[in-house]
Protein backbone atom coordinates (compact mmCIF):
# COMPACT_ATOMS: atom_id res chain seq x y z
CA UNK A 1 0.00 0.00 0.00
CA UNK A 2 1.08 3.40 -1.38
CA UNK A 3 2.06 5.45 1.87
CA UNK A 4 -0.15 8.58 2.51
CA UNK A 5 3.29 10.31 2.47
CA UNK A 6 4.34 9.09 -0.77
CA UNK A 7 0.91 9.83 -1.85
CA UNK A 8 1.38 13.34 -1.23
CA UNK A 9 4.30 13.72 -2.85
CA UNK A 10 3.14 12.29 -5.62
CA UNK A 11 -0.16 14.55 -6.02
CA UNK A 12 2.37 17.29 -6.13
CA UNK A 13 4.26 15.98 -8.41
CA UNK A 14 1.60 15.56 -10.90
CA UNK A 15 -0.07 18.93 -10.23
CA UNK A 16 2.94 20.71 -11.32
CA UNK A 17 2.93 19.13 -14.54
CA UNK A 18 0.83 22.13 -16.06
CA UNK A 19 4.14 24.08 -15.49
CA UNK A 20 5.04 22.33 -18.78
CA UNK A 21 2.02 24.62 -20.15
CA UNK A 22 3.13 27.96 -18.42
CA UNK A 23 4.30 30.20 -21.66
CA UNK A 24 7.08 32.93 -21.20
CA UNK A 25 7.88 35.84 -23.01
CA UNK A 26 11.26 34.12 -24.20
CA UNK A 27 11.85 32.54 -27.13
CA UNK A 28 13.79 29.18 -27.80
CA UNK A 29 17.64 30.22 -28.89
CA UNK A 30 16.79 29.32 -32.48
CA UNK A 31 13.28 31.32 -32.18
CA UNK A 32 11.24 28.47 -33.31
CA UNK A 33 8.76 29.18 -30.77
CA UNK A 34 8.47 30.59 -26.99
CA UNK A 35 9.45 28.33 -24.48
CA UNK A 36 7.70 27.44 -21.42
CA UNK A 37 8.40 27.50 -17.49
CA UNK A 38 9.56 24.01 -16.78
CA UNK A 39 12.52 23.66 -19.27
CA UNK A 40 13.13 27.14 -18.50
CA UNK A 41 13.19 26.13 -14.95
CA UNK A 42 15.63 22.82 -16.16
CA UNK A 43 17.68 25.50 -18.73
CA UNK A 44 18.03 27.23 -15.19
CA UNK A 45 18.90 24.49 -12.96
CA UNK A 46 21.87 23.49 -15.15
CA UNK A 47 23.14 27.17 -15.49
CA UNK A 48 22.93 27.21 -11.64
CA UNK A 49 24.82 23.96 -11.26
CA UNK A 50 27.63 25.08 -13.99
CA UNK A 51 28.34 28.98 -12.88
CA UNK A 52 28.53 28.78 -9.67
CA UNK A 53 32.21 28.99 -9.34
CA UNK A 54 31.66 32.80 -10.46
CA UNK A 55 29.96 34.48 -8.13
CA UNK A 56 31.20 36.89 -5.51
CA UNK A 57 30.36 35.10 -2.27
CA UNK A 58 30.40 31.36 -1.72
CA UNK A 59 27.30 29.92 -2.29
CA UNK A 60 25.51 26.15 -1.15
CA UNK A 61 25.35 24.92 -5.26
CA UNK A 62 22.40 22.11 -4.42
CA UNK A 63 20.42 25.38 -2.84
CA UNK A 64 20.74 27.11 -5.73
CA UNK A 65 20.03 24.84 -8.05
CA UNK A 66 16.77 23.79 -5.67
CA UNK A 67 15.38 27.21 -5.86
CA UNK A 68 15.58 27.17 -10.02
CA UNK A 69 13.65 24.17 -10.21
CA UNK A 70 10.92 25.22 -7.85
CA UNK A 71 11.04 29.26 -8.38
CA UNK A 72 8.61 28.99 -11.22
CA UNK A 73 6.03 26.56 -9.29
CA UNK A 74 3.34 29.23 -8.48
CA UNK A 75 3.01 30.45 -12.52
CA UNK A 76 0.75 26.57 -12.35
CA UNK A 77 -1.60 28.91 -10.71
CA UNK A 78 -1.35 32.58 -11.64
CA UNK A 79 0.65 31.98 -15.00
CA UNK A 80 4.17 33.78 -15.78
CA UNK A 81 4.62 37.48 -15.57
CA UNK A 82 6.56 39.38 -18.23
CA UNK A 83 9.83 41.05 -15.93
CA UNK A 84 9.34 44.43 -18.06
CA UNK A 85 5.02 44.32 -17.41
CA UNK A 86 5.45 46.81 -14.22
CA UNK A 87 1.95 47.04 -14.12
CA UNK A 88 1.27 43.26 -13.60
CA UNK A 89 4.49 42.87 -11.50
CA UNK A 90 3.27 45.03 -8.91
CA UNK A 91 -0.24 42.57 -8.20
CA UNK A 92 2.34 39.23 -8.64
CA UNK A 93 3.37 39.37 -4.90
CA UNK A 94 0.31 38.59 -3.42
CA UNK A 95 -1.17 35.93 -5.86
CA UNK A 96 2.14 33.99 -6.39
CA UNK A 97 1.84 33.94 -2.34
CA UNK A 98 -1.49 32.18 -2.35
CA UNK A 99 -0.03 29.85 -4.93
CA UNK A 100 2.48 28.90 -2.95
CA UNK A 101 0.73 28.05 -0.19
CA UNK A 102 -1.63 25.99 -2.03
CA UNK A 103 1.03 24.45 -4.43
CA UNK A 104 3.46 23.42 -1.52
CA UNK A 105 0.78 22.37 0.42
CA UNK A 106 0.38 19.44 -1.35
CA UNK A 107 3.02 18.04 -0.12
CA UNK A 108 3.67 16.38 3.49
CA UNK A 109 4.00 19.34 6.20
CA UNK A 110 7.88 18.96 6.22
CA UNK A 111 8.14 19.13 2.38
CA UNK A 112 5.77 21.79 2.29
CA UNK A 113 7.13 24.04 4.89
CA UNK A 114 10.53 23.55 3.41
CA UNK A 115 10.17 24.22 -0.05
CA UNK A 116 7.94 27.14 0.72
CA UNK A 117 10.32 28.48 2.85
CA UNK A 118 13.05 28.14 0.45
CA UNK A 119 10.28 29.90 -2.62
CA UNK A 120 10.15 32.92 0.02
CA UNK A 121 14.03 32.97 0.72
CA UNK A 122 14.55 33.49 -3.26
CA UNK A 123 12.03 36.08 -3.71
CA UNK A 124 13.44 37.65 -1.08
CA UNK A 125 17.09 37.72 -2.73
CA UNK A 126 18.58 38.42 0.72
CA UNK A 127 20.49 35.27 1.00
CA UNK A 128 24.08 34.17 -1.09
CA UNK A 129 21.82 31.72 -2.95
CA UNK A 130 18.95 33.73 -3.33
CA UNK A 131 21.02 36.40 -5.13
CA UNK A 132 22.78 33.68 -7.21
CA UNK A 133 19.76 31.89 -8.18
CA UNK A 134 17.90 35.48 -9.03
CA UNK A 135 20.97 36.25 -11.42
CA UNK A 136 20.72 32.97 -13.64
CA UNK A 137 16.76 33.75 -13.46
CA UNK A 138 18.08 36.86 -15.33
CA UNK A 139 20.69 35.68 -17.26
CA UNK A 140 19.16 33.32 -18.90
CA UNK A 141 16.44 35.39 -20.85
CA UNK A 142 19.13 37.64 -21.61
CA UNK A 143 21.21 35.20 -23.25
CA UNK A 144 17.99 33.96 -25.37
CA UNK A 145 17.33 37.67 -26.50
CA UNK A 146 20.99 37.90 -27.42
CA UNK A 147 20.65 34.72 -29.75
CA UNK A 148 17.42 35.35 -30.83
CA UNK A 149 18.63 38.64 -32.22
CA UNK A 150 16.32 40.55 -29.57
CA UNK A 151 13.04 38.68 -30.43
CA UNK A 152 11.01 38.98 -27.09
CA UNK A 153 12.62 42.55 -26.06
CA UNK A 154 11.40 43.69 -29.87
CA UNK A 155 7.83 42.11 -29.56
CA UNK A 156 7.15 44.40 -26.66
CA UNK A 157 9.54 47.27 -27.21
CA UNK A 158 11.50 47.02 -24.39
CA UNK A 159 14.47 49.53 -24.64
CA UNK A 160 18.20 49.01 -23.81
CA UNK A 161 17.63 51.37 -20.40
CA UNK A 162 15.23 48.95 -18.92
CA UNK A 163 17.06 45.96 -20.34
CA UNK A 164 20.62 47.26 -18.50
CA UNK A 165 17.84 48.34 -14.88
CA UNK A 166 15.93 44.40 -14.87
CA UNK A 167 19.53 42.55 -15.17
CA UNK A 168 21.57 44.56 -12.93
CA UNK A 169 20.58 42.67 -10.09
CA UNK A 170 22.99 40.19 -11.64
CA UNK A 171 25.76 42.06 -10.86
CA UNK A 172 24.37 41.54 -6.75
CA UNK A 173 25.86 38.28 -7.10
CA UNK A 174 28.25 37.83 -9.55
CA UNK A 175 30.68 40.12 -11.16
CA UNK A 176 32.01 38.19 -13.73
CA UNK A 177 28.46 37.49 -14.96
CA UNK A 178 27.01 41.01 -14.64
CA UNK A 179 30.18 41.51 -16.36
CA UNK A 180 29.18 38.65 -19.34
CA UNK A 181 25.88 40.37 -19.48
CA UNK A 182 26.50 43.78 -20.02
CA UNK A 183 28.80 42.68 -23.35
CA UNK A 184 26.49 41.14 -24.93
CA UNK A 185 23.33 43.60 -23.89
CA UNK A 186 25.79 45.98 -25.55
CA UNK A 187 26.56 43.87 -28.15
CA UNK A 188 22.61 43.77 -28.90
CA UNK A 189 22.62 47.32 -29.04
CA UNK A 190 25.45 47.31 -31.89
CA UNK A 191 24.11 44.94 -33.69
CA UNK A 192 20.60 46.22 -33.34
CA UNK A 193 18.92 44.00 -31.96
CA UNK A 194 17.90 46.15 -28.53
CA UNK A 195 16.62 49.80 -29.48
CA UNK A 196 17.99 52.68 -27.15
CA UNK B 1 36.21 40.63 -20.67
CA UNK B 2 34.56 37.29 -20.77
CA UNK B 3 36.92 34.73 -19.40
CA UNK B 4 37.41 31.71 -22.29
CA UNK B 5 36.30 29.37 -19.18
CA UNK B 6 33.01 31.10 -18.76
CA UNK B 7 32.91 31.15 -23.08
CA UNK B 8 33.20 27.43 -23.30
CA UNK B 9 30.39 26.79 -20.33
CA UNK B 10 28.17 29.68 -22.34
CA UNK B 11 28.63 27.75 -25.22
CA UNK B 12 27.60 24.51 -23.55
CA UNK B 13 24.39 26.28 -22.37
CA UNK B 14 23.35 27.29 -25.81
CA UNK B 15 24.09 24.05 -27.25
CA UNK B 16 21.15 22.22 -25.15
CA UNK B 17 18.76 24.75 -25.79
CA UNK B 18 18.26 21.86 -28.46
CA UNK B 19 16.92 19.63 -25.99
CA UNK B 20 13.48 21.48 -25.62
CA UNK B 21 12.78 19.98 -29.11
CA UNK B 22 13.80 16.75 -28.44
CA UNK B 23 10.16 15.29 -28.43
CA UNK B 24 9.59 12.13 -26.56
CA UNK B 25 7.06 9.31 -26.78
CA UNK B 26 5.48 10.14 -23.17
CA UNK B 27 2.34 12.77 -23.13
CA UNK B 28 1.47 15.80 -20.86
CA UNK B 29 -0.54 14.49 -17.83
CA UNK B 30 -3.66 16.20 -19.46
CA UNK B 31 -2.54 14.32 -23.25
CA UNK B 32 -2.76 17.72 -24.30
CA UNK B 33 0.63 17.16 -26.58
CA UNK B 34 4.18 14.50 -25.92
CA UNK B 35 6.57 16.20 -23.55
CA UNK B 36 10.34 17.07 -24.85
CA UNK B 37 13.48 16.11 -23.03
CA UNK B 38 14.09 19.46 -21.42
CA UNK B 39 10.96 19.55 -19.26
CA UNK B 40 11.45 15.95 -18.67
CA UNK B 41 14.71 16.70 -17.51
CA UNK B 42 12.77 18.94 -14.91
CA UNK B 43 10.24 17.24 -13.75
CA UNK B 44 12.41 13.86 -12.92
CA UNK B 45 15.00 16.18 -11.37
CA UNK B 46 12.19 17.83 -8.86
CA UNK B 47 10.98 14.15 -8.24
CA UNK B 48 14.76 13.09 -7.52
CA UNK B 49 14.88 16.23 -5.09
CA UNK B 50 11.62 14.74 -3.46
CA UNK B 51 11.53 11.20 -3.50
CA UNK B 52 15.16 10.21 -1.96
CA UNK B 53 13.80 9.50 1.75
CA UNK B 54 11.98 6.31 -0.17
CA UNK B 55 15.67 4.35 -1.67
CA UNK B 56 16.77 0.86 0.04
CA UNK B 57 19.90 2.64 0.57
CA UNK B 58 21.78 5.75 1.01
CA UNK B 59 22.11 8.40 -1.93
CA UNK B 60 23.73 11.67 -2.31
CA UNK B 61 20.77 14.01 -3.59
CA UNK B 62 22.60 16.61 -5.03
CA UNK B 63 24.17 13.78 -7.23
CA UNK B 64 21.23 12.34 -8.44
CA UNK B 65 19.80 15.78 -9.33
CA UNK B 66 22.54 16.23 -11.22
CA UNK B 67 21.84 13.39 -13.08
CA UNK B 68 18.25 14.26 -13.87
CA UNK B 69 19.59 17.12 -14.96
CA UNK B 70 22.23 16.27 -17.90
CA UNK B 71 21.16 12.58 -18.41
CA UNK B 72 19.43 13.37 -21.47
CA UNK B 73 21.64 16.16 -22.94
CA UNK B 74 23.17 13.55 -25.25
CA UNK B 75 19.61 13.88 -27.49
CA UNK B 76 20.66 17.00 -28.30
CA UNK B 77 22.75 15.13 -31.18
CA UNK B 78 21.27 11.60 -31.42
CA UNK B 79 17.33 12.29 -30.25
CA UNK B 80 15.13 10.48 -27.84
CA UNK B 81 14.88 6.53 -28.07
CA UNK B 82 11.81 4.86 -26.94
CA UNK B 83 12.42 2.34 -24.13
CA UNK B 84 10.38 -0.22 -25.71
CA UNK B 85 12.00 0.31 -29.21
CA UNK B 86 13.85 -2.54 -28.67
CA UNK B 87 15.62 -2.32 -31.87
CA UNK B 88 17.33 1.33 -31.91
CA UNK B 89 17.72 0.29 -27.82
CA UNK B 90 20.16 -1.77 -29.66
CA UNK B 91 22.40 1.12 -31.60
CA UNK B 92 21.74 3.71 -28.80
CA UNK B 93 24.96 3.27 -26.43
CA UNK B 94 27.57 3.71 -29.14
CA UNK B 95 25.93 6.94 -30.53
CA UNK B 96 25.21 8.21 -26.99
CA UNK B 97 29.16 7.84 -26.04
CA UNK B 98 30.16 9.98 -29.19
CA UNK B 99 27.42 12.64 -28.39
CA UNK B 100 28.37 12.87 -24.46
CA UNK B 101 32.04 13.01 -26.01
CA UNK B 102 30.92 15.97 -27.80
CA UNK B 103 28.77 17.77 -26.12
CA UNK B 104 30.53 17.54 -22.22
CA UNK B 105 33.43 18.30 -24.25
CA UNK B 106 32.09 21.83 -24.65
CA UNK B 107 32.70 22.65 -21.18
CA UNK B 108 36.11 23.71 -19.78
CA UNK B 109 38.40 20.54 -19.44
CA UNK B 110 37.65 20.02 -15.67
CA UNK B 111 33.43 20.20 -15.85
CA UNK B 112 33.96 18.24 -19.15
CA UNK B 113 35.55 15.18 -17.59
CA UNK B 114 32.97 15.13 -14.33
CA UNK B 115 30.00 15.89 -16.28
CA UNK B 116 30.88 12.76 -18.93
CA UNK B 117 31.99 10.72 -15.90
CA UNK B 118 28.55 11.80 -14.14
CA UNK B 119 26.79 10.37 -17.44
CA UNK B 120 28.39 7.30 -17.46
CA UNK B 121 27.98 6.64 -14.00
CA UNK B 122 23.88 7.09 -14.64
CA UNK B 123 24.32 4.68 -17.70
CA UNK B 124 26.24 2.18 -15.89
CA UNK B 125 23.48 1.98 -13.07
CA UNK B 126 26.27 0.69 -10.41
CA UNK B 127 26.35 3.11 -7.77
CA UNK B 128 23.38 4.01 -5.54
CA UNK B 129 22.58 7.67 -7.14
CA UNK B 130 22.34 5.70 -10.79
CA UNK B 131 20.40 2.86 -9.36
CA UNK B 132 18.17 5.71 -7.70
CA UNK B 133 17.77 8.06 -11.03
CA UNK B 134 17.05 5.22 -13.14
CA UNK B 135 14.41 4.48 -10.64
CA UNK B 136 12.56 7.60 -11.39
CA UNK B 137 13.89 8.32 -14.57
CA UNK B 138 11.23 5.02 -15.49
CA UNK B 139 8.65 5.97 -12.86
CA UNK B 140 8.18 9.32 -14.31
CA UNK B 141 6.67 7.82 -17.79
CA UNK B 142 4.81 5.81 -16.05
CA UNK B 143 3.04 8.34 -13.85
CA UNK B 144 2.21 10.12 -17.00
CA UNK B 145 0.81 6.76 -18.52
CA UNK B 146 -1.35 6.43 -15.99
CA UNK B 147 -2.61 9.92 -16.23
CA UNK B 148 -3.20 9.80 -19.93
CA UNK B 149 -5.22 6.53 -19.23
CA UNK B 150 -2.05 4.50 -21.38
CA UNK B 151 -1.71 7.01 -24.36
CA UNK B 152 1.64 6.43 -24.90
CA UNK B 153 1.76 2.67 -23.98
CA UNK B 154 -1.47 1.98 -26.83
CA UNK B 155 -0.19 4.13 -29.49
CA UNK B 156 3.06 1.47 -29.48
CA UNK B 157 0.88 -1.44 -28.63
CA UNK B 158 3.12 -1.94 -25.33
CA UNK B 159 2.00 -4.40 -23.59
CA UNK B 160 1.36 -5.35 -19.28
CA UNK B 161 4.76 -7.97 -19.25
CA UNK B 162 6.62 -5.25 -21.56
CA UNK B 163 5.71 -2.68 -18.54
CA UNK B 164 6.59 -4.74 -16.22
CA UNK B 165 9.51 -5.84 -17.31
CA UNK B 166 11.59 -2.62 -18.23
CA UNK B 167 10.08 -1.15 -14.72
CA UNK B 168 11.60 -3.41 -12.27
CA UNK B 169 14.48 -1.37 -12.41
CA UNK B 170 12.82 0.75 -10.09
CA UNK B 171 12.77 -2.01 -7.60
CA UNK B 172 16.72 -1.91 -7.31
CA UNK B 173 16.50 0.89 -6.25
CA UNK B 174 13.39 1.05 -4.12
CA UNK B 175 10.48 -1.25 -2.16
CA UNK B 176 8.62 1.23 -2.01
CA UNK B 177 8.61 3.40 -4.98
CA UNK B 178 8.45 0.34 -7.29
CA UNK B 179 5.75 -1.19 -4.84
CA UNK B 180 3.83 2.27 -6.00
CA UNK B 181 4.58 1.53 -9.79
CA UNK B 182 3.41 -1.56 -9.61
CA UNK B 183 0.15 -0.84 -7.91
CA UNK B 184 -0.64 1.87 -10.98
CA UNK B 185 0.79 -0.36 -13.48
CA UNK B 186 -2.01 -3.47 -11.95
CA UNK B 187 -4.73 0.04 -11.79
CA UNK B 188 -3.89 0.98 -15.27
CA UNK B 189 -4.64 -2.65 -16.72
CA UNK B 190 -8.26 -3.12 -14.38
CA UNK B 191 -9.21 0.22 -15.67
CA UNK B 192 -8.00 -0.85 -19.46
CA UNK B 193 -5.41 1.97 -19.86
CA UNK B 194 -2.55 -0.76 -20.37
CA UNK B 195 -3.12 -4.65 -22.30
CA UNK B 196 -2.16 -7.72 -21.33
CA1 LIG C 1 15.02 10.19 -19.43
Amino acid sequence: MTSDRLRKQIDFIVEIDRLKQVIRQTYLMDSSRQENSAEHSWHFAVMAMLLAEHTDEPVDVFKAVKMALIHDVVEVDVGDIFVYDQERMAEKEAREKEAAKRLFGLLPPDQAEEYRALWEEFEARETPEARYAAAIDRLQPVLHNYYTHGKAWNAHGVKAESVLKVNRRIGNSSTELWGFAKEIIEESIRKGYLKQ
